[in-house]
């Protein structure tokens, strides 16, 4: 098999930078090890960024999310019994985010890569880059027990933080930076409508809690826990009371509760790689970096990814422009550093660290004291929320 | 002995507040441990609150300050090899600060208790405050070997950290909030022109560099230390040459040197109690919280606690209101907690924390990256740097 991009994991990066690029006539090959249907049972992020959304207008895919997706124009902090509203468009000349299930933007994709013709192999086994560094980098995979060989141009990373794009660069050609966080987040979804029509991000002497949704009759929702918690220990009933206390009174009381469709535990990391790229890879998305999903950086951040690695490859193929291409790495870092930054901030300000109420304490209500009193400070919280901007190519 | 408010203390603060209420008739004395001269040979902050200038006029002791002082309208961030200028004015719609010499406010206020026939004793010894949750608290002292007793209606404990004021507490009626840095800050004073008219506050790979200055002949230049560094170990040429090497390049060539008339070593530690008052006293700057010097609020502090102090005196003294002393010390955390944590952000952001390059320094270079790109982010640094507004008595 050849193609000019061959994309490791059929995950909504994966797929948005094929969508993108066959619509610009460049060919690519989907690889992914997961049944389509395993990678629609995955339960993830829900808030995108005006960025992403608009990207997904140039991937062709903005029919269903127009439909069914919840722009918002505000989100809430709570905190001492308080809610404080971060009046997001207001405070960022019209911004907004889109609140649309990922698992929903990984559907729109896959239909429309299939309507489009695009080539996606699933339940490839043992799939292995090789010859990154040369002109005439290739992959190998299983398929039905036989071996399959795809030469390439260029090796797309899209496949996750536990994948093997990144595990093929040398130890010695990049450097690693982890936060790893003394918690996790246990999260439940169900059938029930939202408490709020917005977001609420609530900081709590107990611990963080968030209210979430993918629709207006699904909603999701979490709650700080320690790390080593089993979710066996978490019936229904313990989590909405938990997630009850920690709520101010009036958000407690219009509490819908439900039976859990699911219900998991997941840990808090901060995680980047430097470069992102080794000869004709490049990595994208959790492959190279991840963030605490306090923020709902993570599946924007790829998507910021995407469109980097997108625009340099179109240059490529359209322009002969392969000078641009070592620049994807610095142009993408600039950005997820600041939102590394953010993730991790507002992680260090709406939870609990320690079981003492000490100096840390204080400072995160200090900090929300601040903020939340200061025009300046609601709109440095705006301005990352809704996504800063995308960086420049040249 | 016999007067309204026995002040503990002769620095600025207890200077300041004895000179706020003389000038509104109520009577006060101050007592302290030390000379006169010795008090006058500390060398300390320099930057002074617009809300501080405001107090130093209502106070009458401004004519040298005007005459001498120098009002700044910007501070410099450095880091990378660039300087990035915060328009203080431009920022909070014209506030500025006023660089002169807490050396030189704490001189004008002796000069004008001394005009106004104030009185404070120096070189009081055992000082010890006594009945403070009495009707009747008094305060007892040696001087030139005599115990003298001095019997007052409210207690001002102006004596800073080490004081006695807030050691005369019982333990379990205070909390203590404390960080301690795990760096200290090795200071120079030099009659050389300031390298720059506005203050630098520089981030290097080697550590934190600032360079400040009393006057326009006079500079002050601090450079990160080790906390166990010894100030033997520093030659006027090494601190110089350490210095240069922090700065950007072009800061650096102009630098002037010359001797050191002072050089000594800092820690640096963040510090609060909580209540501020206990009975009959109340706890003033030092005495109650301490903040690392990045930011320049020490002094700034100080003044903010003795602000509420005297208006909430006068409201006892000139309509009887005692009913309003108790808000005290809710009313002073609340400013003072957002100047820790201000103190301590920016401590965090511009410091060296450890050896190796790892998460928390690209947090730092992020966040520099996000807040100096950012006209919100530079507000919020603005905006807490002239200080935020006092908080209201009622």
């Amino acid at each position: 098999m050849k193609t000019q991009v061959a994309i490791v994991g059929a995950g909504p990066s994966g797929l948005l930078l094929g969508q993108l690029l066959s619509r610009q006539g460049i060919d690519n090959v989907i690889l992914e090890r997961k049944s389509g249907d395993y990678v629609l049972s995955r339960i993830r992020a829900g808030v995108l960024e005006q960025g992403m959304v608009d990207l997904l207008r140039e991937a062709g895919v903005d029919a269903r999310m127009d439909e069914e997706g919840l722009p918002h124009d505000g989100v809430e902090l709570a905190f001492d019994n308080r809610r404080v509203r971060i009046d997001l468009a207001g405070l960022t000349d019209g911004k907004t985010v889109m609140v649309y299930g990922q698992t929903e933007v990984t559907r729109d994709l896959m239909e429309a890569r299939e309507a489009a013709g695009g080539t996606t192999i699933y339940e490839a086994d043992n799939v292995q880059p090789h010859d990154l560094e040369s002109e005439a980098p290739y992959i190998t995979f299983e398929k039905n027990g036989e071996t399959v060989r795809l030469d390439c141009d260029y090796v797309a990373g899209c496949d996750g933080f536990h994948g093997i794009s990144r595990q093929s660069i040398p130890k010695d050609r990049i450097k690693e930076f982890e936060k790893v966080y003394p918690f996790g987040w246990l999260g439940v979804l169900s059938d029930t409508p939202p408490v709020s029509d917005e977001l609420i991000y609530a900081r709590h002497e107990r611990g963080f809690a968030l209210c979430s949704m993918r629709s207006e009759t699904r909603s999701r929702y979490y709650v700080q826990v320690p790390l080593d918690e089993k979710v066996e220990n978490w019936s229904d009933e313990r989590f909405w009371e938990e997630l009850k206390r920690r709520l101010p009174e009036e958000v407690a009381a219009q509490l819908v509760t439900g039976p859990s469709i699911e219900k998991s535990i997941a840990p808090l990391r901060s995680f980047v790689v430097e470069p992102m790229q080794y000869g004709k890879l490049f990595l994208v998305g959790d492959a190279a970096h991840i963030v605490p999903p306090t923020g709902a950086k993570g599946l924007n951040l790829a998507a910021s990814d995407v469109n980097t690695l997108y625009r340099l490859l179109v240059k490529v193929y359209q322009e002969g422009r392969t000078d641009l291409l070592p620049r994807y790495s610095v142009t993408c870092l600039k950005r997820i550093w600041k939102a590394e930054r953010f993730s991790w901030w507002m992680t260090s300000l709406l939870h609990k660290f320690s079981e003492e109420e000490g100096f840390e304490t204080r400072m995160q209500q200090a900090e929300l004291d601040y903020l939340t009193s200061s025009e300046a400070g609601l709109k440095t919280i705006a301005e990352n929320y809704v996504g800063l901007p995308y960086e420049a190519l040249e």
